[in-house]
């Protein structure tokens, strides 16, 4: 395919219709292994023992340093920089000018003129075209995500990056760093010892349980997990390595939804940034999947609000889309929820994959379902559209199929709604599924994050505290 | 774990109780992705329109060359040696000195004094073990296969090898040949062109449908590789690259099982190959999976009359297990069956990881459920055991899960019987399996193999002779 501005590409056509029929395949978890126990046991573990996730590969990174760093920052974001000491991490949240979330990032301030930013594609795009436009004093470093399918080459990050969460977590610090380790509060950074190294870490809790994220050079990985094992097994600890197939699905029973569809296609303000992106770019070849089918692709967009990070927005700052959340505050109509899939209905999908004389339903893979970068099925209420479903997972921990999605203001929680799962008219072009029918399932809306442990033992954060 | 012999090994445990409780984790097709589209339209492409095989990781490669060559080899296979003329290929079987298969190579005559033998280690370790005897003047050299979790790093091999199957495979040769290819017949080599190269061919065909396997040196794999996808987007053919979670359940639809447990374990004369061989082994590293639990490794042995390999036994040589052939034959009581398990039986299993009140079933992973390197699954006939299920897969093409194995004479073709599905006692100290509760699954025993297409259009072969 010759090169292509996005800009040129949606002369050409629809954005939906290009997103729901990408040919890239599976959004992925790429080069970790997909077991290493095996994905029960791995996602048994964060609840009861220990997990060592391997986040060295799955996201972008990207380094941001110079005088103008933290007000080219500041400028992007809905959170306030006031408290923003070095040492600490913040969950950084862009929005477009009309204040829809274009992503989502952790945001390390390593010292007073140095960021760094971790996460999906659309966040660093966003961060690298605006520093293209040369208003402020920045130099950007990017490392994108590794490679989807490395075919056996070798990949290198700049850093590694691993968490250690669960239960048990803490007698493998203890054991790590030779004593107690400091008191970090949450998203907090300090240093702790591993084996003969000291390392920075963040106390963070993706699955519910405290735990905590370390980096450092690449090039030390081996020799820092090799630690982390060793570690474990001195302090008798069951820990578990978790694999590519059960790591996505630790966001379920904790609530965040990773995979925002960045709201960039429509602001005529965006113009100028969807010349600079290119058909390579994620926001040309990512892909939309599910049974929500609009041809207005801001249809699909989300604000913080909806997302539960209304906290986050503060009006200390001027910021790209300020005004837009101005107008939005308190009169956003939806809310994320979490959707337990009806087990009955989940197996009528199921059986659907055992009859020869009709196309299957489309199968739901285990333990991540998800056939696009960003999910959007249908949550009706009779025939009303009172929902969107948006990650989807089942939970050996909880034993069922959970999404994340957002709903209406009419929808209480332990409401019945019905999921329309699958694409309409036999599936679309997307090379990540097969031919199928569509049917529905009955989802309960449940509080998010769902998991109890989560719910009760969080830091306050977005995760708990109710969206202002 | 300090390095010991497997011999050491057996005299601290019962061989059973040790692969039992390997803790090894999945025996995987390393390195290639888990889905190029989708694990389903990957299948049922193999059936309708043409796949991909990347053979270049899972199998280990032994070169053995020098003037013994050939009488070497013919002294360690129940194969005749007699018309293996070069540019042919022979499914190699060595036995044990009891006459029990020890594995299965593809070997490659490339020419008078030189073979490649391609497969699982237990033949790779046989063959170099011999030679270490020092009574042939033969060079063996021994490239195991990939590491399972080669984690970003740099993975080589001496050959890459593709394989090209399905019914519009031949539009695909003639496209990259540039014209027809050679009338080549089944298990032959011969020349054909890829892109601006020459490359040798085995006319092959796993998944029931004619097809070419083609090899070269690693270096020229991703060449090669864009050769064969752009031949086939010439030709129009919808070629789907086969990903790791497809291609072990394709010998489902062929009917070869790949896994039978080394029989080396306790003849008498093979105390020095047991010296020979560490715990680092696949012998002894390698694990057991299923309901079948007994004190006596040997019950877990195969014979190549059971295997469908009667026909491979030639007499007119000498070879290592000879005599004990002789015995067998005539007298082998059991044969190799496909097993259709009841979907029925199959949702039962499923929906037990749906409920919190009591341990599950063992999960039935889609498309692969086996847990170990070789798994055996008790097949009853009410309290009488019959049979055993060795090797597992769900296919999307025949809409059910299948299995290989082998039953009693006392089965027909029909018959339904009962499969014990899990591990006695919780499950064995398998990291590779969760905790689960032991279920019966109704299998309907079929032929083998069991595809239409592969009974109907097989060249001429052990999957369709009678075994002698």
């Amino acid at each position: 395919m010759t090169k292509k501005t996005l800009a040129e590409l949606l002369k050409q056509q629809n954005p939906v219709e290009m997103l729901r029929n990408s040919r890239i395949g599976m959004y992925v978890y790429p080069v970790v292994a997909p077991e290493f126990t095996n994905w029960r046991s791995e996602q048994a573990a964060w609840r009861n023992s220990a997990v060592l996730f391997d986040q060295s590969h799955h996201m972008d990174e990207v380094v941001v340093e110079g005088p103008d760093a933290a007000k080219f920052l500041e400028g992007l974001a809905i959170n306030s920089f006031a408290n923003f000491g070095t040492n600490r991490a913040k969950h950084f949240v862009p929005v477009s000018p009309s204040g829809h979330v274009i992503g989502d990032h952790i945001m390390f301030r390593e010292t007073e003129n140095k960021f760094i930013s971790v996460g999906r594609a659309p966040v660093s795009n966003w961060l690298l075209y605006n520093a293209s436009l040369g208003k402020h004093d920045v130099k950007l470093t990017h490392s994108p995500r590794s490679p989807s399918r490395p075919d056996g080459k070798a990949v290198n990050r700049i850093h590694y990056r691993f968490q250690i969460q669960g239960p048990d977590a803490p007698k493998i610090f203890e054991k790590m760093n030779g004593g107690p380790i400091p008191d970090i509060k949450f998203f907090h950074v300090d240093w702790v010892n591993i084996g003969g190294r000291k390392v920075q870490a963040l106390r963070h809790g993706m699955a519910g349980a405290p735990g905590l994220e370390i980096w450092g050079p690449y090039a030390e990985k081996d020799e820092v997990r090799a630690a982390i094992l060793k570690a474990a097994e001195d302090a008798g600890v069951d820990l578990h390595q978790v694999g590519s197939r059960a790591y996505s699905t630790n966001t379920l029973e904790s609530g965040w939804i990773p995979s925002p569809l960045p709201g960039i296609y429509t602001d005529p303000e965006l113009e100028g940034y969807r010349e600079w992106l290119s058909n390579e770019h994620y926001e040309a070849s990512g892909s939309i999947a599910g049974s929500y089918v609009s041809d207005n692709i801001a249809d699909y967009y989300t604000n913080p609000y909806e997302l539960g990070y209304g906290i986050y927005v503060k009006f200390d700052h001027d910021f790209v889309g300020r005004e837009a959340l101005e107008k939005m505050k308190g009169n956003v109509k939806r809310r994320k929820v979490t959707f337990e899939w009806n087990a009955e209905d989940v197996m009528k999908v199921i059986s659907s994959s055992f009859q020869r004389d009709e196309l299957p339903y489309k199968w739901i893979d285990f333990p991540q379902p998800n056939y696009g970068s960003s999910s959007f099925d249908m949550v009706m209420h009779g025939d009303k559209m009172v929902g969107l479903s948006m990650f989807n997972g089942y939970s050996y921990n909880e034993r069922c199929v959970l999404s994340l999605g957002m709903v209406d203001e009419s929808v209480k929680e332990g409401d019945v709604l019905t999921m329309i799962w699958g694409e309409p008219n036999g599936g679309s072009g997307k090379t990540s599924a097969e031919p199928h029918r569509q049917t529905e399932i009955r989802v309960r809306v449940s509080a998010v994050p769902y998991a109890r442990e989560a719910r009760e033992n969080y830091a306050e954060s977005w995760r708990t505290k109710k969206a202002g």
